[in-house]
């Protein structure tokens, strides 16, 4: 399949994700506001230079990927924004991960101009934009979610269809409110074994086949020296850093205000990374709260 | 083999716990305050009516299934109590759930008499118990565990060796609060994706294929309906009580307090199970904290 | 002093305020989107029944007191809203609770087109508002400070300048927030005390002369029987309501994402108001909290 | 008056106790393990060198001062201790802050040998211990009040009867907990209102008028230099350490168990305490939560 897309948003996730479009066949035109990110797409293969509206107006596709609501709303919703200079038929599919209030403000507007739209968060991090193994979390219509499926299925390896528009976020925004919760968790837990003179690796294998079992036992123990190539046993670098969380579980609390939802696991966890990112770890890895429940060193 | 094993504790895990030692061939005598216990024991094969102080001083195993803490050290450690009655050489195994510091104080006062002690607290609750596929989680020598692994596996399907006296008690008091913790946050996600309209099948299938992943997802959903067989879809019957969880909860945060650890959300989870059976729960499976996080019906 | 007064918002709080203005003399010209209410104010003495745009363009002071953030900035920032319509020169004053965020981008807006306007939120409820013994906390410029303090004055008799635009929210929800910290956490020592079988009247007799005490221990005991003229002597009702406080924990958490905040003891506050509220308690006195821990009767 | 007084634990806080029962003209027999402790209260004028045994046989009055609830069973409970070597009719007093159930526990040995038995613990620091202004807040019965109130006003300027045994540990516990709740909560919510640009110490005069006052807004404030005398403004130092303040907070949770109470702001408290000692600041006085919830510098 050979098609025009428009990509914009060319960061750490963005960047890999429409080389990966470039590199399935795609004709994919690359928007940065950050020349030297430009520049990269076009050495790997890239379109780049095109006017935007002209580019917007010719576009079978528009894909973005950018860092908040904010920048998503004026994307989309600004005087000459996307909405606005998108051709009649254009699929849009925004990768961002933001509020699923703001997906669904912008998937109405984008429904009142006649527009198919799809909320497409991802997860797996900047590896798994590189090696196009993402998850897909997609909010929006049967017929939106089957037209846009062949181009994420270039990008990532599971594609899901939560629901309707704001689905795909809500999904993202609830799965990884849970993920902070269940690291945490899980740290706690291997501590106090620990301070009770048990091997945290004995513990962790009684416990991922018992019914503490979660992800973060399985795959990505967050104490160091029980799984080799975790993030912990790599100084906690890596992986899916501090700040990330931090910014998910805000949309998870922010989420929890605007529908009146309890969450106090999840509003804790939320404070927690951010003392965590405080007092210096927002760079590392979210694992490494785990240092944050030890004497410091 | 034939074993002539005292068993102490004959209540809703004990009784059939010492039922599958009898319909395995062993010899065992029963004992509880409770005459009714006594009487199901006997009525299932049981020897029951020995002098207790007797049956000690013949037994080759004493096996004990009691309430908590203080029930076991005086148990053990009273002046006519286990430790003063038992034969030289006699396995001493205590299967109750109590605090790490109590299962470590109790094995050194065996120890100092010449008895090898173990702990050996158990999951998989009463339908466990009845079908012989508990969890055994075993703390004590390489020696003691050889020696009560044969008993063990006919009351159990998994026996984990987890390290010296205290390790059993340390790894389920560790394990069970990550559960108390994974069990909320997984309701506050399903809970905050349900506010979002989302369909909670829906979400909590595209999380189990994702970090969110963990035990309550993959076989214990707390949301009514999406698990047939789970307690949420059975009234939240069955499973595991409330005041259950709240007991090992608060042997968990009993032994941050004597380890000086940190568990911020282990603790708010033990408070959260609190308020919940407060309200009048205690009795119900510990998924209906599901039904905190809603509008009371 | 005789002024042009114009009050938008006539509810539980807006209705006596202005008509404390009217019985200080002012001709105050209200409008309400409810025809009760205006009715009442008209009974009261107000001006009634005048267009709102040409009531905006004569008068001299605008007052607001509206629900939330969205019908403040509604209400000026709409294209025939208060700044579209209100004569240069015009005073502005918010009384509304809402957001620092949105008080600010309101007062932005104002000062654009070239109108002095103040953040106003009040405390002291229905009971303040009736009495005209309101405490104002005030966010904007000195001048405007000045030029309002007569006319808050009619309202209210502790009126403190907090700083410039936003001020008046931040010092209103950083003080809610407190404040429903500290009931929960007066509860919670109360019912401790209890739970050890002391006295709840001798306990809190002696905090309040210790380093534990607190406005709700000096003025709003949430056991009932310890205050004879406190909301929990008298079924827990007037007072604050619980779906008040939780309206100002959502503020303060939201305020606490804007701001990149740490607030985990605010954060778990709105957490246990919210589940309070959904047991069925959103409509009692906020102290209610206190009986959320204890069994329920 | 002149008495015969055993004083046993001459620490930070019982060392200046002691002396000043020696300056009102008491006779005071010093007792610890440490021998400079001994020295420095001989060189009060306190007398020491006396066999305890004897001493104890002796005393009208003996009083402990001691760190944790394991030191004052083993020095009342055991074969040698203070109820075995008392004569009768001695008044027992013990200052130190522990568990009220081990309060209660003891005070029921001492009842049962015919001892009257006070729980005495103090507030108010070592400042308030040299100068003789502690408070003290006593379980026991009136009598043993009345009597042991003539020594407590030579060692403190207030001195309140909580009810029965155990009441004075009971009243400490729930006010120390209280006072950290609102420590940390006054922190969040200055901290909140700098991130809005607010001065914190206009922020702190109008909320200390408003329903958040409390003690540390009143005297104690935890912003640096907003009050010249609190230790905020000296670094931290002095006042009341945060491993004081932790040990309380532990004490409160230990009890919250045993009393089977919710106490969902307090455990957390704890935890916070406990990681901001875990990141060095043991040492630092209580109020330093504050530094915890901004950057590290």
């Amino acid at each position: 399949m050979s098609s025009d897309i428009v990509f914009i948003g060319l960061g750490h996730m963005g960047l890999p994700m429409a080389l990966n479009l470039v590199k399935a066949g795609c004709q994919v035109s690359g928007h940065d506001l950050v020349a030297a990110s430009v520049e990269q797409f076009a050495a790997g293969g890239g379109s780049t230079g095109q006017d935007l509206a002209a580019a917007l107006g010719a576009a079978k596709v528009i894909i973005t990927m950018l860092p908040a609501s904010r920048h998503v709303e004026g994307a989309y919703l600004g005087a000459s924004g996307i909405l606005a200079q998108a051709a009649p038929g254009a699929l849009l599919i925004d990768c961002s991960t933001i509020a699923p209030d703001a997906a669904r403000k912008v998937a109405a507007a984008a429904r009142e101009k006649g527009f198919t739209m799809l909320d497409a968060p991802v997860s797996g991090g900047t590896a798994g934009a590189a090696a196009g193994t993402l998850t897909f979390m997609v909010g929006g219509s049967d017929e939106g979610f089957a037209l846009a499926k062949p181009y994420l299925e270039k990008m990532g390896k599971a594609i899901f269809h939560a629901g309707g528009n704001g689905s795909g976020q809500t999904v993202k925004v609830c799965n990884n409110m849970l993920l902070g919760i269940l690291m945490i968790g899980t740290s706690e837990a291997i501590r106090l074994g620990m301070a009770n003179g048990m091997d945290p690796k004995v513990l962790s294998e009684i416990m991922v086949k018992s019914s503490g079992r979660n992800w973060a036992l399985e795959v990505y123990n967050p104490c160091p020296g029980v799984m080799e190539n975790a993030p912990a046993s790599k100084g906690y670098s890596g992986g899916f850093g501090v700040d990330l969380m931090l910014k998910d579980l805000g949309l998870a609390v922010e989420n929890s205000l605007s529908t009146g939802s309890s969450v106090p696991l999840g509003a804790l966890a939320r404070n927690l990374y951010d003392i965590h990112s405080k007092s210096g770890a927002g760079g590392l890895d979210f694992s490494s709260i785990f240092k944050m429940l030890a004497k410091a060193e």
